[in-house]
C-alpha cells in the first residue's frame, strides 16, 4: 500500500458454473448492490457481461468492478465480515474468478 | 453488441515473464500509451499494478483498462492495426493474460 490517499480499484473476474440460472446470478449481484451503501469509501460499482468481441477472456462470464477512495478503503471492504458472508454465498456458484487490486494510474487521451 | 452507443470497457490481466525487466515493462506501457491518441474513441486509459491486499490475483502483475464511448469504437480498436502491432509486440514478454469486454452498467452508491 504505496499510497493510501490514492483511489484503489478491485477487478472481480467470474465464471459461474453450469447449471447457475440467470435468476441466481441475478441474485449475487443484487446482493453484492445491497452492500454498497454499507462502505462510505466505495465510490463506484460497475458490473458487466463478457461482450465477445475477442476471445481472449478464457471463460470469464462476468466483472464486477468496484473503485474505493483509498487502499485503507479497499482492504476495509476486503476484510469486512459483510465481505466474507457475500463470498462465502458467491464462490460456490463460481468455477474460477480472479480479483485484482491496483491504484490506477490515469493517462489523459 | 446489444447497445453500441453504450460506453465499452476492455480490462486486460497480465503477467510478465520472469526475467523482463522493469524498463521492459515501462517500455509496454510507454507503446501503449502513445497509441491513447491515435483512437479517438478511447475516453480513459488506466493501468496499474497488483497491490497485494488478497491473494486471488492467480499471479497476475499488471492490469490495463481502456474505455471507449462505444462497443464499436473498442471493436475498431480490438482489429486495428496498430493494436495487433502492439500485441505482437507486448505477448512474447508475457507468461499469461486475459482480457474482459463489457458494457458497464453502472450502481450508483
Amino acid at each position: 500500500m504505496e499510497d493510501c490517499k490514492r483511489e484503489a480499484k478491485h477487478i472481480f473476474l467470474a465464471k459461474f458454473k453450469e447449471g447457475v440460472t440467470e435468476e441466481q446470478i441475478e441474485e449475487c449481484i443484487k446482493r453484492l448492490i445491497s452492500l454498497v451503501d454499507l462502505f462510505p469509501s466505495l465510490k463506484a460499482f460497475n458490473w458487466g457481461k463478457e461482450m465477445g468481441i475477442a476471445n481472449f477472456h478464457q471463460g470469464f462470464t462476468h466483472v464486477f468492478e468496484s473503485t474505493f477512495e483509498s487502499a485503507e478503503g479497499l482492504a476495509g471492504f476486503m476484510s469486512h465480515p459483510h465481505h466474507h458472508d457475500y463470498a462465502n454465498f458467491l464462490l460456490p456458484q463460481l468455477e474460477k474468478f480472479v480479483a485484482f487490486d491496483f491504484q490506477p494510474t490515469k493517462v489523459q487521451p
